[in-house]
């Protein structure tokens, strides 16, 4: 761990900008099989030396190729979000200011060794968003002086036991305190907004209701430690907040447009590639830049966070204090709503490119493509619409237009079918629902083909018959829908 | 905190078995208004003590209401998983353990406050999983291990800057270690397996560096430190892995089998009640059971960090210790995959019935509708087959004989279309794509919704002409596909 944070960003520096080896040699090293560098090196040397001699650089460039990928892998992380950089050396300003005080100042000496937890506190407190760390810090806070006070109450309580009784009380009040505690954290709600808090609680009651001292003594130890807690939040608050603040919910709010934009980007792609005028049948699937789309899929948990952390930050920018996150929790919802549609809709086209397609071209089918164009430009329009609304805090009812016209589409495509046939209505219900649940059906392979790995990978028992016919591996079942 | 901590256990004895209330007492409470209470009141007494004696019962009567609620609320969280009160049991027992320890025995008098150590890793490491603990207490120790190392190297490199030079050599180490230490962190593979490791590396480093001690000092403060972390993480160890333990693997194998069986229930639930012989028409969205599979949908979180703490765990029972876990993330992925296509079919159903269906009972549509219910049940089987495979071990091939049954019936559907007419191929195929596109149409709308609201509630810009229009509120569109 050490030695990849110690070395790379050195490497960082050096390699990418003026790579270690250049591309020459590199073609050459790469070229030169190893067997060719073993005759090589036997015309020169012993066969001792052969070896140290030949495997030695491939070792070294070997572990520098890894060295390169890891630092410009770690770039890239430094490139997506500059923050993080910035977050990075915002850390080490707080601690080397709360160390060199620690270090410096000499009213620290007379304090002992509880200033150490000036330190622990800035290490721990310190999260990359203002709002993390706020919760943190008065979690840690007001934990620290709740529990102080009752640990204090507890070993009052427990004097009174008399000399046997004493620790057999004591024993009883932290087994009992620490039991509710943790089992408080089950609760969700709990869980979410106090969770370090009561780590805090545990540890400080158990620490204060334990501890030896006479009474006047755990006053002042209680007062050293509150102040040293105090000193290292305010220390992580201060840079937090004031040094290139990165706000929860300021992220939060972007990441929720940029979800929205994830989505309205893949259908345009989407709209252009299978519903244009080109037509292609070209498989969505190799395009990445289109597939980001996925991401929100599962982009729930960061959402809770932010949104659990944005509630902890004072009002910023646009944002007041009592803003209300727990919307952007029900828009991202809905837009996770969405990108199952968009999943169901990718999966349904991209099988159909697979299949054979007949060529009938009918001119019900041309003008259904027309409306689905139109109906995906027009949701991509105003997805795109929405997520630059949110970003610049700027109502438009253009999503609303937009969503009209692809309305409008949607229901020319109702109107085509009963000038036709007033039963292929009926015929038309009926195929899609066949459709989608023959898509549903095919869902199913991968997961067999899942769960037979991992049956053979972790030897499942087998069924009698299978294993006296001495069928080692499972039948391995393809089943193709066409 | 403290407060619901300490009464609630206490309440859900008394409370839960023995309501406080009788049933009677509560009618009449909820019966008996505000108003009516102040008069009847005011006949016996003044008027300020009417005010005191009406709204006092009533408060500590609502009181007692939500204290009910939140007991009944932390009973259902212990009964529907027993083992978070033997977790809470087991954390109290360590502590206790640790603490009396540190109490009573004469050695750790001798050792001094640095014992408190043993108490903070308890503490900080027991988490609710044997994983948990060991990628925990692993971190702890070997990043106490290599800080301190490391520690006393800067130390010692610094005094060679003399009385001025150390100070500031001492800043710059410190800096520059936890700035590269914080970025390390950003590293997505770092983050879950070593996030704790790495504070706990940034904390140690700090204080061994930046302590006054003498050399030979802090070596022995190193060796006690790193004794009652051993002490504490042992002691964690201990208590996790062999009172009652939990195992995150065993959790992940459990949670995977459980969702493929949601996904069996919802579809076993939706062939009988949208494709059996009823076909009653009432919605799904009422039936709450058979909406569990939506959890599926936001599962991976959960399943990422249980697969990450079970990497770190011995065998036990059937999982060796190179069980391959991230198999278990890969069912996962494709059972969310199929989620999502259940989720469309879902969606595009619950419309279907909200709107006006033609009756014309056509021949085909009987024929696609018991094809449908057919592959929905054999898929639902299916599923359920694997769910079960998993969870007992043990491999059967039935999965695979149902999933070839609903193949049968997916392909049965399409073979039907050509005998009837060689164009409805086509028209079939337009139909289905229309439909899934005009179901995503539909999932624009509740977006446009919540943005709505968001820019009402947080007062977004309108344009020009709406405020001059004095349209205070955005215009709200509402719009309806038939």
């Amino acid at each position: 761990m050490l030695l990849t944070t110690h070395i790379i960003p050195l490497l960082s520096n050096k390699q990418i900008q003026g790579n270690i080896f250049s591309s020459e040699q590199k073609t050459l090293l790469q070229n030169t099989s190893i067997k060719q560098r073993l005759a090589m090196d036997s015309a020169v040397g012993t066969n001792e030396k052969v070896c140290f001699n030949s495997w030695c650089p491939l070792l070294i460039f070997d572990s520098m190729q890894k060295l390169e990928e890891l630092a410009l892998k770690i770039r890239k992380i430094g490139k997506d979000d500059p923050r993080r950089v910035f977050h990075s050396l915002k850390v080490g300003l707080a601690l080397t200011l709360v160390s060199i005080f620690y270090y410096v100042n000499p009213l620290f000496h007379g304090l002992g060794t509880s200033t150490m937890w000036a330190v622990l506190t800035v290490v721990v407190v310190m999260e990359y968003t203002v709002g993390g760390t706020l919760s943190k810090g008065l979690n840690r806070a007001f934990a620290t002086l709740l529990a102080g006070a009752l640990g204090l109450g507890a070993n009052h309580l427990a004097a009174l036991g008399g000399d046997k009784g004493e620790p057999i009380l004591l024993g009883v009040f932290v087994f009992m305190l620490a039991a509710m505690a943790t089992f408080s954290r089950f609760v969700p709600e709990m869980k979410a907004r106090y969770d370090y808090g009561v780590t805090i609680f545990i540890l400080t009651f158990s620490l204060v209701a334990v501890s030896s001292y006479r009474e006047e003594e755990l006053i002042k130890l209680a007062y050293r430690r509150l102040s040293t807690v105090a000193i290292g939040v305010t220390t992580c608050l201060c840079t937090s907040m004031f040094v290139f603040p990165v706000w929860a919910g300021e992220d939060l709010h972007m990441l929720v447009a940029a979800n929205l934009d994830k989505l309205a980007c893949f259908l345009e792609g989407m709209g252009v590639e299978c519903f244009g005028e080109k037509m292609e049948s070209g498989s969505l699937e190799g395009k990445s830049f289109l597939q980001s789309y996925k991401t929100v899929l599962n982009s729930k948990a960061t959402e809770d966070s932010l949104a659990n952390f944005a509630r902890w930050e004072p009002g910023h920018g646009h944002f007041g204090f009592r803003h209300p996150w727990n919307l952007y929790l029900k828009i991202g919802a809905v837009t996770r709503h969405c990108a199952c549609s968009i999943e169901a809709l990718n999966t349904y086209i991209s099988t159909l490119e697979q299949s054979h397609q007949t060529t009938t071209d009918l001119e019900f089918k041309q003008m259904v493509q027309a409306a689905c164009a139109e109906m995906i430009k027009e949701t991509s329009k105003a997805l795109a619409e929405l997520a630059s609304s949110i970003r610049g805090m700027k109502w438009s009812s253009t999503a609303g237009k937009h969503l009209a016209m692809a309305t409008e589409a949607a229901n020319r495509v109702k109107a085509l079918v009963p000038a036709k046939n007033s039963t292929l209505l009926d015929v038309l219900i009926s195929a899609t629902t066949a459709s989608l649940v023959t898509e549903l059906v095919r869902c199913i392979n991968p997961i067999i083909t899942a769960v037979e790995e991992l049956s053979r990978l972790v030897e499942f028992k087998r069924p009698e018959h299978s294993r006296k016919a001495g069928a080692e591996s499972p039948p391995h079942v393809v089943i193709a829908i066409d």
